[in-house]
């Protein structure tokens, strides 16, 4: 199976560890395989315990809809079509930024979420894991 | 370690339910410690009883996000960048006015949360029991 | 409506946490009105955290049958007539001893849920909460 | 505040997984804080997909009563004083072997949950991660 193995999310999170730290902001980090399902999370010392959870769903979100949450984020507000979107899967979709799909040979293998500052920080540090794959 | 105990948590009460009946609205009032969990909760006799669950976890939403829920509320509105964070946390997530984080020496060791009347109400209830730590 | 109201949960925790403190096992007691809602909680510090959810349901389940939860499991255990109970009412029912109804002129108003020791200790401890009636 | 941080998190999975790649049985792996929340979680290569919420559920039991996992299961029998705790906790309480308490100067400090194979794996695994510590 096309899939981001364990070494893979480590990286990943590495990537993503690195740039909170860099930014200043401690970070909620979590990845998922191919199959949606948690392969490694990490809470990096002082970041908020309500992220746990969503980093975890962030990714989860990003690779059941093979999407960035923030793009779902904009397809799930009010008037939107797919506003609701969030009372679904058993409270698991995140529709705002820091869940990223990870791509390789033009399919998602996997994505990852953070969660810990304000919605940009968020994306750039999930941004700058995702590119780490 | 650096959290709320229960002496402190009925004091934080005792205070929210003086200015509960100065205001003549009964209400629920929570506190959890550093780590989320409920330190203690009180019911005023006829508060509502939707607002058991919602003074618990308020109180949990501050601690999760070191932040006051009126603040998280804000930031939670459609087309704002958190919005849909009400969905994660299997439903402990409350953006609405009540919560406030508790701090001693620069750090959150708890947080307070307070329902039962009006967002104002419930938020000038929460401030006084927080005032008391 | 006949049914405990705070001053009196107040005085039925206070009779439990001096137990506890004799006993010397800190402990979650809840106390919940006639309808199963929570009136109060209470924490005493270095108590299981796991046990704030199981007071406040033993104290649900005590009120939810009018039965002493350890009564409750003797039917519950594998092949007993209610083998299979803790199912139900989305996990808020506890079979294991230290929840007791309150009673007052023959009517249960009410009951206490004890959680934190043995199941000796739990009983004993709620069994003094009850008496405070 | 007295809890294990992020960098004893990972030498604890760290040791866990080195005592899982010699026994040759992938794991997840899972450590949580002195408040119960998640610090680390990895899932090794090829381990269960059910293993992960287990993993992360038995560190949870562990902090939340203070004891291992399978002292805990052999209270949570039928006819045992904790039969029927495992209905508790919205489904977060494991009573198998895997979970152990992390302690640090005669107090808890977290906990680590290990599941993907055997009991016996499980704990052997679990027991290599607590001396880590």
């Amino acid at each position: 199976m096309n899939t981001v193995n364990l070494a893979e999310a480590r990286a990943i999170i590495s990537a993503a560890e690195a740039k909170a730290a860099e930014i200043g902001q401690p970070m909620n980090i979590a990845v998922v395989d191919s199959g949606g399902n948690l392969v490694s999370h990490v809470r990096m010392d002082g970041a908020w315990l309500g992220s746990i959870d969503i980093s975890i769903n962030k990714a989860f979100t990003s690779r059941a809809f093979d999407i960035q949450t923030k793009d779902l984020g904009d397809n799930a507000q009010p008037n939107q079509q797919f506003y609701g979107i969030h009372a679904s899967n058993h409270g698991r979709i995140m529709i705002f930024a820091g869940g990223i799909p990870l791509s390789r040979d033009g399919q998602v293998v996997g994505a990852i979420g953070v969660s810990g500052g304000s919605g940009e920080q968020d994306q750039t540090v999930a941004e700058d894991g995702a590119a780490a794959l």
